[in-house]
C-alpha cells in the first residue's frame, strides 16, 4: 500500500466526491429541500462530518484554508455568476446596486465598529482590550454580504427579478470595497500611528480596486472573445477559453491587489456574448454545464467546510459581544437598506416598495467570505473571539434567515419572478421601445442609461464585432438567433416525439415578420414572391405567430444555480406541441 | 505586486495556456500538421522553451515531474483512449493485443537487455561497470510502447481499423507489464542477492497486477453506473461521477502497486454504456467533450514538457551505448512481432499481412512513460546514461519514426480506415450473424468469443441492467437509440438549413420493421392499422430505408483524439438532406 503518493489527489477526490453524494441524497428526499434550504443541510453534513473527525482524532478537525477557497473554490462560482447574469436587470438597476454595494457596506462597517466599541467600553463585559481599530476591522469583514450565501437562498425562493439582482448584485459588488476597507484597518493596525492621508489614500483605493478589477476582467474578456476566432479548425479545447481566460484575470487582479470577483465578472460578461458566438454548439453546453457543474460543487465543500471548521477550540465564547454582534448586523443593515432605499426611491418611477425593502435587509447572508478573512486576520489576543462571532453570525443568517425567508416572502405577498418568460414578440418591443427612449434622451440631451446603451451598442456593431467575431460578414439580430435556438429545441423535441414529419412549421416566418414581405413556405417551393404586404398575408403571418409563439417560446433568463435554462420540463413542453400539432391537423 | 500568493494556480494556468495557444497556431497553418505530426511540433516548441528557459537561468530548465506525468497528465489521455475505445474490434483482437502486450514486452525487455549487457562487455566503450541487472531495468523502461505517443502519430494516418487497435491496444495493456518487470529489476537492483523464489513471485505478479487493475476498474465501473441512477433531479453534476470515479479507480489501482492504466480502461469501458443510458443528452455532450479537450490538453503539455526536459545537463553522452540502445529496440520489436504474428496467423483465418506487421513493428513509438520512468529510477552513477539514451530513442522514434510513417502507408498501399461507417442494414447483418455464431459455437461444443459474448450479453440483460439503469422498464435496442440519435441530429440539421416542414421522415419506420407490420405514417393518423405484411407495405418500407439510410445514416466508430463523433461536415450532410428531400418532392 502507497498512499502517501496519492494522498492529494486522493483525497481532493473523496471530498469532491462526499459533496456531490451529499447532494445527489438530499435531492432523492424531494421534501426536504423545500423546507430547508440546501446550504443548511450541508453545513450540517460539515458539522457531524467535524465532529466525527474531532471524535476520532481528538484534537480540532482542519478549517478550510483561506487560500483553497480565495484561489479555487470562490472563482468557480463567481464566474457561474457572471456569465449567467441577467445583463438587462443589471445594468437597469446598476446605480442601486453600487449605492448599496459600497455607501451601504461601508455604513454597516463603520455602523457595526463604532457600536461595538460602545459595547466593549461596558466594564461588566470584560471587553475593554478591544480598541476601536480591532473593532472597525471586525465591522470591515462581518459587514460583508456573501454572494454565495445568498445564492444558496435566493435562487430557491424565486422573488421578483428586480429584488433579486438588487441583493444579488450587491453581494458580488461589494467586494471591492470589503477588500479595501479590510486591507485598510489591517495596516492600521499593524502602524503606529495613522496619519490623514493614510486615509484619504483609503479612499482613493476604492475606486482603484474596483475600475482597475473592471480593467483586467474586460482585457481578459476581450482576448478571450479574440482567441476564440481561431479555434475554428479545433473545437475541443474552445471551452478551456472560457474558464483560462476568466481565472486568469481572478489570478491578475488578486496579484495586484484589486478585487477578483469584480475582475472574474466583468470578464464573464464581457466576453459572453462574442464567444457564443464564435464557439459552436456542442462548446458551448460544455461550457455552460462545466461552469454550473463545478460552481454546483464548489458551493457545496464551501458549506461543507464551513460546517466541519466549526467544530473545534478555535473560539472565545464571549456572549454578549456575539450577542450584540448579531443584533447590530441586523440593525445596522436594516436602517442602511431603509436610508439608502429613501434616496433611491426619489430618483426613480420604479420605485423599491417597502415589502421588497424588507426582503432586502433580510436577505442580507453572511457566507464564508467573511470566515475565510477572520481566519486571515494576524495573531493577536482576541482572534478566537472575533471566530466565535463570525461563525456565529454565519450560522445565524444562513440558518435563521435562511429557513424563515421562504414563508416570509410568502406571507407578506412579495411579487414574485414571473412564471412565463417573455415572448418573442416582448422582446422585440422592448427593443423598439429601447431606440425610441435613446433617441427621446438624444433629443431631449438626457444622457441616460439608453443613450449610453445606444451608443456602446454602436461602438459595439462598429469596432469590436468585427475584430472579435470569426463570421462578422453575417450579423445575426439577437431574435434570430433566439429563432434559431427554439427551432433547433422544437426539432429536437419533434424527433424525440417521432413527429418530425407532422410539424407545420414556417421557416420562412422571419422573412415575413422582418423583411414584411409575404413568403409563406408554399410560396417559396413554388418559387414565387411578392413584395407587397396584403391582407391575407398579415392574417396569415398573426396565424402563424400565435400557433408557433405559444407557450414553447420561451427563453429564461432567470438564474439558477442548479439548472440550466430550457432544461426544465422538456415532456410537458413535447407534449403540449404535439396537442398543439393535432389541433392544427 | 503579490505574486507569491498567486503562483501555483497561476503558473498552471499559464501553462495549459500556451499549450492550447501552441494547438491552435499550428492548426491556423494547414499544411504544416499534414507534414509533420503534432507531436513533433509540440517537442519542438518545448525545445525552444526549454532553451529560452536554459539561456535566461543559465541552469537546467525543470524536468517534467514523474508525479505530475502519473498523477495528473496521464489519466486524463487513458481515460479517453479507454472511454472511446471501439469495443468490437478490441475484443475481437483480445488474444493478439494480450500476445503482444505481455509476450511482445517481455522479449523486448529481455532481448535489449542481454543484448545491450552484450554491448557493455566492449571494453573500447568503457561500459564495463553496467551490470546485467541495471541493463535489464533499463530495457524494462525503454521497451515500453507509449499510448499517447502511438494515439498521437496513429490517429492521423488512418490506417485500417484492425491495425489500429493492435498497436493501440497493446501500448495501453503493457503497462502492466512493464509496471511489473520495472519495480521487479528495481527491487533486485537493490537486493544484496536474487532468490528464485523472487523470480517466480515476479511472475505471479504480472497476473496480480494485471486482473487486479481490471477488477479495480470494473468495481469503479460498475458503482459509477449505480451511482447515476440517482442524479436525475441534479443533471448538473452527471458528467462529474464519470470522471471522479475513473480517476478513483486509477489512484486506488496506483495506491496498491496495481496497473493505473488497466484499471482506468476497465472502468471506462465497464461503465460507459450505463452511464450513456442514464445521463442526459446534454451531460453526455459535456462529459464527451471535456474527456476530449482534457486529454488534448494533457497530451499536448506532456509533448511540450518532454521538450523542454531534453535540454539541460541531465545527460551523459556515451554514443555506442546510446547508438545500440536505438538498434536494438528497432530490431528486437522487429523480431517479436515476426515470431508473434507467425503464431498469431497460424489460429486465425483473417491474417496479420506482411504489410501489417511492418507497420505494427515501426509504429512502436516510445514516449513520455519512458521518460517518467527513467527519471524514477533511483541515483547512481549511469543514470545520466540511461537519460540521455532514454531521451536519444524517444526522439528517434517520435520524430524519425513518426514522420516517415505516413509516407510508409502511402507507399506500401497499407489498407486504409474504411471511409464510411457501416449503415443500420449492416448492423443488424452483423448481430444476427453473432446471435448465429454463437448458436453454431454452443451446438458444436466450441466455446470461443461469440459464445461468451451471448453469455455476458445474457447476464448483462438478466441483471446488470436492472440494477444499474434507471429505466429498465424500457430496454431499447442499441439500433433503436442509434436510429433515434440520427432523427435527433437530423432534426437539428434542418431546423438549421430552415427545412423543417419539408422533411418526409418516417417516424413509423422501426415500427415497420420491427414489428414487421405496415404502419406507415399515414396510416397511424388515420388510426388504421394492418397486421398483415402485404407486398405494397414492403416497398414502401424499403423505399423508405434507402432513402432514410443513405448516406447521413452513419455511425463514427473510429478513434480520434481531436475530434467528436459525427462532428465532421455538418454543412456537407445537411446539403445532402436538402437535396434529397428536392428529390423527393
Amino acid at each position: 500500500l502507497d498512499y502517501q503518493h496519492v494522498q492529494v489527489p486522493f483525497e481532493i477526490t473523496l471530498w469532491i466526491m462526499l459533496a456531490s453524494l451529499a447532494k445527489i441524497a438530499f435531492h432523492l428526499y424531494n421534501k426536504l429541500p423545500s423546507v430547508v434550504p440546501e446550504s443548511c443541510l450541508l453545513i450540517f453534513v460539515g458539522l457531524i462530518m467535524g465532529g466525527i473527525i474531532y471524535g476520532l482524532n481528538d484534537k480540532s478537525p482542519p478549517v478550510m484554508d483561506s487560500d483553497i477557497f480565495f484561489l479555487y473554490l470562490l472563482p468557480p462560482i463567481v464566474l457561474d455568476a457572471g456569465y449567467f447574469m441577467p445583463s438587462r436587470p443589471f445594468f437597469e438597476n446598476i446605480g442601486t446596486i453600487l449605492l448599496y454595494a459600497v455607501v451601504g457596506t461601508i455604513w454597516n462597517v463603520f455602523g457595526i465598529g463604532f457600536s461595538l466599541y460602545g459595547i466593549c467600553q461596558v466594564r461588566a463585559f470584560g471587553l475593554r482590550d478591544v480598541s476601536l481599530l480591532h473593532n472597525l476591522l471586525f465591522g470591515s469583514l462581518i459587514a460583508a454580504v456573501d454572494p454565495v450565501a445568498v445564492l444558496a437562498v435566493f435562487e430557491e425562493i424565486h422573488v421578483n427579478e428586480k429584488l433579486h439582482i438588487l441583493v444579488f448584485g450587491e453581494s458580488l459588488l461589494n467586494d471591492a470595497v470589503t477588500v479595501v476597507l479590510y486591507k485598510l484597518f489591517r495596516s492600521f493596525c499593524e502602524m503606529p500611528a495613522i496619519k490623514t492621508m493614510d486615509v484619504f489614500a483609503g479612499v482613493g483605493k476604492f475606486f482603484v480596486v474596483g475600475i482597475g478589477g473592471v480593467l483586467v476582467g474586460l482585457t481578459f474578456g476581450m482576448t478571450a472573445a479574440f482567441t476564440t476566432r481561431f479555434t475554428k479548425d479545433i473545437r475541443v479545447i474552445e471551452p478551456l477559453f472560457v474558464f483560462l481566460y476568466s481565472y486568469l484575470s481572478y489570478l491578475t487582479a488578486e496579484m495586484f491587489h484589486l478585487s477578483g470577483i469584480v475582475a472574474i465578472i466583468a470578464c464573464a460578461m464581457g466576453m459572453k456574448r462574442y464567444v457564443e458566438a464564435n464557439i459552436s454548439l456542442k462548446s458551448h453546453t460544455t461550457v455552460k454545464y462545466f461552469m454550473k457543474m463545478w460552481s454546483s460543487v464548489s458551493d457545496t465543500l464551501i458549506f461543507i467546510f464551513l460546517g466541519v471548521s466549526t467544530i473545534g477550540e478555535n473560539h472565545e465564547w464571549n456572549w454578549p459581544y456575539i450577542f450584540f454582534t448579531v443584533i447590530f448586523c441586523l440593525i445596522w443593515r436594516a436602517l442602511g437598506v431603509l436610508v439608502l432605499t429613501f434616496f433611491v426611491n426619489r430618483f426613480h418611477i420604479n420605485t423599491v416598495t417597502s415589502k421588497d425593502q424588507f426582503i432586502i435587509a433580510y436577505g442580507g447572508l453572511r457566507g464564508a467570505i467573511c470566515f475565510s478573512l477572520v481566519f486571515l486576520l494576524p495573531d493577536f489576543r482576541r482572534k478566537k473571539l472575533f471566530i466565535a462571532a463570525t461563525t456565529v453570525v454565519i450560522l445565524f443568517t444562513v440558518f435563521a434567515q435562511g429557513m424563515t425567508i421562504r414563508p416570509l416572502v410568502d406571507l407578506l405577498h412579495v411579487k414574485r419572478k414571473r412564471e412565463s418568460a417573455p415572448t418573442v414578440g416582448e422582446q422585440i418591443h422592448i427593443r423598439f421601445l429601447d431606440h425610441l427612449l435613446a433617441g427621446i434622451e438624444d433629443i431631449s440631451g438626457h444622457w441616460g442609461q439608453y443613450y449610453w446603451k445606444d451608443k456602446l451598442e454602436y461602438f459595439n456593431s462598429k469596432y469590436l464585432q468585427k475584430f472579435l467575431l470569426r463570421e462578422y460578414d453575417q450579423p445575426k439580430s439577437s431574435i434570430v438567433l433566439l429563432y434559431e435556438k427554439l427551432e433547433r429545441k422544437h426539432a429536437i423535441e419533434l424527433a424525440e416525439a417521432g413527429q418530425l414529419g407532422h410539424a407545420p412549421s414556417h421557416p420562412s416566418l422571419l422573412c415575413s415578420v422582418f423583411l414584411c414581405s409575404h413568403n409563406d413556405r408554399t410560396v417559396i417551393t413554388e418559387k414565387k414572391s411578392e413584395d407587397a404586404l396584403h391582407p391575407d398575408g398579415l392574417e396569415d403571418i398573426q396565424e402563424i405567430l400565435a400557433r408557433n409563439l405559444y407557450r414553447i417560446r420561451r427563453t429564461g433568463p432567470a438564474y439558477s444555480r442548479h439548472t440550466l435554462p430550457g432544461e426544465t420540463e422538456p415532456v410537458e413542453q413535447a407534449q403540449e406541441i404535439l396537442i398543439l400539432q393535432r389541433r392544427s391537423l
